[in-house]
């Protein structure tokens, strides 16, 4: 297919155009990435304006049970929902969150709803530079909230963060002293928290988690991107449905308030700069793997150096004059 | 002063000559880069063979004292003891961890140990390096013993401990809830856990945090350059001077069974060829600042992605055309 019709296509909304154009954003082929970049030109012309979530939680949390229920809540209002996974893990076990979407039947089932479960690329900068791609994929097709999913795992985290309007931290009831466990980094990314499974016996836990949360939270210094009170923590209920709406009601608030604050743009514009020098910087170091004949000049003078044979700093200098740099 | 004699007096173990390079290995201009790569080729034709210690610690714990007391007590038997410090954090405070030397007096007056305090660098790469290559200097010099001292931040630890042959983790007693707050990958990193100010009121205390991460640590996977029993977790007191020597004797043990079964010099080896791929990797990247074209090009390109007139895609095969890469 030509690339205008792909494009004409994903802009008419038509799921397989645009499964197919997320296929191609994710294969390494120096032709596809020809072809990707055209598509992703060709529909920069029609900017989609979607409301990126960033969610987050480790396994256990009950995140494919929330991201359904709260899949749902949202079609239901009208929206078109598009969902992506970031798994660092799928790399290396093979496997892949989201994969299984039997555990999202009712939204996978859903005409206004979108799937997409994570690629198993090896790096992350990849996976990066796919899900970042298919977010504007999603955006032209019409979606107007673009949910991206990751596990609780550092990496991927910032990395998700670096690439969405909203960052929502999904956990589950504990005991007070396992608060300590979150890593403070991404207490301080998260806009808000939900804890989850405020359900049957649980529901007291919940409440008590929610408030060392809440109590954690307000020691962090108050950010410029936020309004009074938040970032906040609060309980939900994904079997129960409950508390969605209200989670709802926060993430609108808070976006509405950066986008009358001039936060929204201004993070955006840093993001696209971010990703720009971070591709910048891939390419740059991939000249490394791709050229043959500069491998072998790095295993080479590597070896040297392992054994001794050669200083690091002579290696690198004769490395980088071999790449026609002078240090 | 020529790059011969700079090398000949450092072989000599002139402290004033060792002070100098590495003043020359820190410095940032391309001139003094080249002397200084100069100066470490003359010195890799002898190269020494220090025992390379890595010291963690977050300020509190007494890693001062620590270092006083425990290089008194290799300088005592014979040994040459140099001091390094990584400190990530004096780059933006301006402070410096071993910046005052009167927290180990008795150390930095005597003349079988050399005391260098963190340089004020920007960039981690930057540190690294200049640490990295005062080893090299120090083990030139004739130190047997080099301690490189960093404060309890996950980056900076990770360096350390590819440079160093050993990782001891310095730790204060503490609540047995507290274990939590101490990272899964700095405690994989250690080899020994030594639990200071054991002493006085905090003697009990100690031993209960001794334990605790005794069981933590048997709960990790044996590594293969462990012997039988580690890592290991133990009591010391700086202050009092006590359990120093055993700490040693360990270290002794551990180093030796690794020089042994051919884990030592496997690990050099391997830490050699990581730091050429970092240094070959920070050579490229440097195009990008250095370059006043690159660095325009590369704004004007930014503010075009910022503005959403251009694919990050397009922009960044624009730069890497710009650089002379084709992607």
């Amino acid at each position: 297919m030509q690339t205008d019709e792909l494009a004409s296509r994903i802009r008419n909304g038509e799921r397989r155009a645009l499964a197919r154009a997320i296929t191609l954003v994710e294969s390494g082929r120096a032709d596809h990435r020809v072809q990707a970049r055209a598509l992703l030109d060709a529909l920069t012309a029609t900017p989609g304006q979607a409301l990126r979530l960033g969610l987050s939680g480790t396994p256990g949390v009950g995140k494919s049970t929330f991201i359904e229920s709260f899949g749902i809540l949202l079609t239901g209002m009208g929206h078109k929902v598009a969902v992506l996974a970031v798994d660092p893990s799928s790399a290396r076990s093979g496997g892949s969150i989201l994969g299984d979407k039997t555990r999202m039947e009712r939204l996978s089932r859903d005409p206004a709803a979108f799937i997409r479960p994570s690629p198993s690329q090896s790096a992350l900068g990849g996976v990066a530079r796919r899900t970042r791609e298919a977010v504007s994929l999603c955006e032209a097709a019409g979606f107007d909230i673009v949910l991206i999913e990751t596990v609780g795992v550092g990496q991927s985290e910032t990395m998700v963060a670096e690439m969405t309007d909203l960052f929502i931290l999904l956990m589950a009831p504990a005991g007070g002293d396992e608060l300590q466990g979150v890593k403070r980094g991404i207490m301080e990314m998260a806009d808000l928290i939900l804890v989850n499974k405020a359900d049957g016996d649980l529901k007291p836990a919940a409440e008590r988690t929610r408030a060392d949360y809440a109590g954690a939270l307000r020691l962090l210094r108050r950010r410029p991107q936020d309004p009074e009170g938040f970032p906040k923590a609060m309980c939900v209920s994904a079997l129960e449905e409950a508390g969605l709406e209200r989670a709802w009601d926060e993430m609108q608030q808070l976006a509405l308030w950066r986008r009358e604050q001039g936060h929204f743009d201004t993070r955006r514009a840093e993001q696209a700069r971010y990703w720009f020098g971070e591709e910048v910087r891939r390419g740059l170091l991939a000249r490394l793997e791709r050229d043959a004949a500069a491998r072998a000049r790095m295993a080479a003078l590597g070896d040297q150096v392992a054994r001794g044979d050669l200083s690091v700093a002579r290696a690198t200098s004769e490395m980088l004059e071999t790449l026609g740099i002078t240090s």
